[in-house]
Parts: structure tokens; sequence; C-alpha cells
């Protein structure tokens, strides 16, 4: 591996942006290449062995672009399939957003993991927030379904968003700490701190995913230099009606014209 | 055929389960097999091809029960794939839920049909609208994403409901018939009244499919006798959590235990 070389990201869809445009914001020198698999999306109501096919498949594709370290940007993959693909491609840094998420709650004392049904129900927030943190944490765990329909629909504020997250929150018992363990929550971080008037800290698993990276990054002597021009090359497996917008919205500014590929299924 | 052999109905998913009700409800005597394919929904996201081989499938699935006639209660395949499965099982009469739904629109002068992205982006009921009412009729077609999750998350009323109908029917102009395009909106059916305070028809392609499925038995000689006792079978892919709950609100009532197929990939 060589500083110069690329970083790869991918995730089944368009949310995944949202650890790229923190990947940039923290390493603005690194070229990433970014594979939304928009094609098979969702991953979450697949069988386990069809989500490692898949994955593996992805991280493939970006092997092929000659990257230095994958991220597994992703919820269900990190949940499903890291361990294997990590076998998979040996000497090759893959990491995922569980374990960046789960250190970044460092200090909470009671924590509500907020995630889609198949996150939640994987269970692997709350097995890795308790190797790192034991019986002590209280943890709550809460599905909130209708987030991902709603942020893709950009209601990121307003009445229905208020209501939303209302119906959700006001079931669980306020925690200090609120987990985001899924790549779209983050563009409800405002709303969500509206619902609690500010008092609970929101930790997002994209932020952690992306100082997880650039931790190992500086532990392998990887980054790329400091006279590097970063850049971000986007790559997807189907252009659906409202991809730009859509994908904008994740990413926070405008995206590049993306390439299409072709996953063999 | 004849008349003491069962009706098959299938869908990507469970929705179609308000079709089934709607059989139940004309056609007390039948006994109905309903099959979803709940380890593949959506079908929405996926190419026509894809979406033929799996409804291909469902359809023989429930020929291999003897089924004297069958309804695809699922609005993807019916704007997609119904010719085709027509072709592929000659002899054995096999509808949709859009034209039986643009029949039962008769009398409208602006329709708003409300469906699906998928649906909507497909023109189908817009093309069955025209071919039955010329350009006379103004149509107005509104995509609401949100409807389908909200359902499946068992919100039918209440502030976000009426947040989420106002949202995409305060951008419309008021019309005088909505025709309901999805298999899960008629759920939503007191709500969007609530919202049209009770003055814009409803038309629900369920009851309509229903309908249609009641004149093709009296016109074939084939309904099932009086004195049958009318039953429902049901056939799932895959059996997720949270299971019955959904499926009871889809039919109205208690689901029967169901039984698990594999449907070959």
């Amino acid at each position: 591996m060589t500083a110069d070389q690329p970083i790869g990201i991918f995730d089944s869809g368009l949310g995944g942006l949202t650890v790229a445009a923190a990947v940039r914001k923290l390493l603005p020198n690194e070229k990433i290449i970014y594979l939304g698999d928009t094609a098979r999306v969702p991953y979450g109501n697949r069988s386990p062995e069809t989500i490692r096919t898949f994955a593996g498949q992805d991280a493939a594709f970006l092997i092929s672009k000659n990257v230095k370290a994958i991220v597994a940007a992703c919820n269900t993959v990190s949940a499903t399939a890291l361990t294997h693909l990590q076998e998979q491609f040996p000497g090759l840094h893959i990491s995922g957003v569980i374990a960046p998420g789960a250190d970044a709650a460092a200090g909470a004392r009671r924590i509500a993991v907020l995630g889609t049904r198949a996150t939640i129900n994987s269970g692997a927030y709350v097995q890795a927030l308790r190797e790192r943190y034991g019986n002590e944490l209280e943890i709550i765990t809460k599905q909130c379904p209708l987030f991902v329909p709603m942020v893709e629909e950009g209601i990121l504020d307003g009445p229905i968003a208020r209501e939303v997250i209302r119906h959700y929150l006001e079931k669980i018992p306020e925690p200090d700490t609120i987990l985001l363990g899924c790549t779209h929550y983050p563009l409800l971080t405002g709303a969500i701190n509206e619902h609690y008037n500010g008092k609970v800290r929101i930790v997002d698993s994209a932020d952690a995913a992306a100082a997880d990276l650039k931790k190992y990054l500086e532990q392998a002597g990887l980054p790329a230099p400091a006279d590097s021009h970063g850049s971000l090359q986007l790559y997807v497996s189907d252009i659906a009606s409202g991809f730009r917008e859509q994908a904008s919205r994740f990413l926070g500014t405008e995206v590049p014209e993306p390439g299409k590929v072709t996953l063999t299924d």
C-alpha cells in the first residue's frame, strides 16, 4: 500500500455518502472512491449469505480501483459480513461503522441506539457496547423504520419530522447519549437535538467511522500527502429518478457525475 | 375449471391481503389461497425481466394448488408483467389491479391517482384511464412514498398520518375522485377522507379487483356453490418479525398460520 492510493467506501445505497462526507471533512487530501449498490438496495431484508456475497462483490470492485483501505459504510454489512470480508481480503484494512460508533459512545451511562429493524434485531450494537463498557451501561434500543423513508423524501425538519421523532422517542426513557445507528440518521441530528432541547449528546457513526479511518491511516503511515488534492469518484449500480437530489442530500454538496457499474448477481 | 377450485391471489408482500379481504367480503363462499413473496419484497425497484420471472414463479405456485383464477394483487406486477403472465399461462384467468381500478373510476372528471414511485413512474394508471375516458378526464398523479412505510408501522391516523397526507395532497388541485393505486393505501381511506372532509370520492383498487373477479366467475359459471364454506390459506416465502401483526392489519382480522414456501430465485 502507498499513501497516494485512494480510499474505498461502499454502501448498499446512497446513505453511506454521509460517511464519505465525514471522511472528506476530516481527511481533505484523500481521494475517495464511493460505490453504492443502488440496484440491490436495501440489503437489510436479505439472508446473511446473500449479504456476504454482495459485500464481497462491492469490496472486489473497490479493490479493482486500487484502494488502500475500505470502509463498509453500511450497518447491515457491518453487522453481518465484516469478519467475512476481512477473511476474504486479508492484508487490506476493512472497517465498518458499528465498532467506531460504539467507541465514540464512551462516557455514556444511559445510551439509546436508534436504527433500522434489521440493525436493531441483529443485536450488533448492543454486543459492541457490552464488550466495551460491560453491564454498567444502560442500553435502550429503538427501531425507527420511518426515519429512512422520511430522509429519502427530504423531510428533515418541520411538522412530519417532529411528529415522527416524537412517536419513537417519547416511548423510551430519556438517555444521556443517542447513538445514530444508521447512515441516514445524521441528517436528522438537528431535529432530534430539538426534540431533546439540546440536552442529549448525539453520537454519529459516520463521524466515528471517519475518525477511526484517520487513526488507522496514521498508524499505518498511509495518510495522503498534505499537498495532495482530495477528490470523490462516485459509482452506482443503478441510477433511479431523483438520484442526484438524494445523493447531494447525503453528501451535503453537489455530487459528481456517477459511473454505472454492473455487480455480478 | 370447476366451481369448487380455489382462487389464487399473490403479491410481492402482505399488502395484497387488502385484496384478499375485499374478495372474502364480496365472495364469502370462495376458498382463497394467498401467496406473499415476502422474501423478495419489494418488486418495485427491480428490472422488468426480474419482475416477470418472479411473477411467473408466484403464479406457478398457485397453479400447483389447482386454482381456477388468479389475481395479481400487486401494482408493480399489474403494470409490468400481466400480459406476460397471461401469455405464459394461457387458458387461466389472470387479472390485476390496475384495469379494475381504472374501470371503477368511471364518472370522474378530475382524478388524482396516488401510488408508489414505481407505480406512478410506470404510467400504467394514466394509460388505463386514457384508454377508457379519453382526454376529457383531468388526471393528476402523485407519488406518496411515505404511505407504505407508514402503513407498515401501523400508523393509520393521528398526527403523523395527518401531516403526511397533508404533505402530499395539499400540493395538488382538489380532485373529485381519488384512486388509491397501491394495495397498502386502503388502510388510509379514513384519514384521506378526513383530509378532504368527506367531499372527495375514494376509489380503492382492492374493492375494484374483487368486483372484477366476481364478474368473471359469474360469466364463466365458476362461482363457488352457495353452500360452500369459504376459507383462506396463507403462504409466504419469508416470515419476518412482526409478520402476524402486519398481516392482520391488511386482512382486517386474525390471520391463519402461514405455510412457508421457497420460490426458486
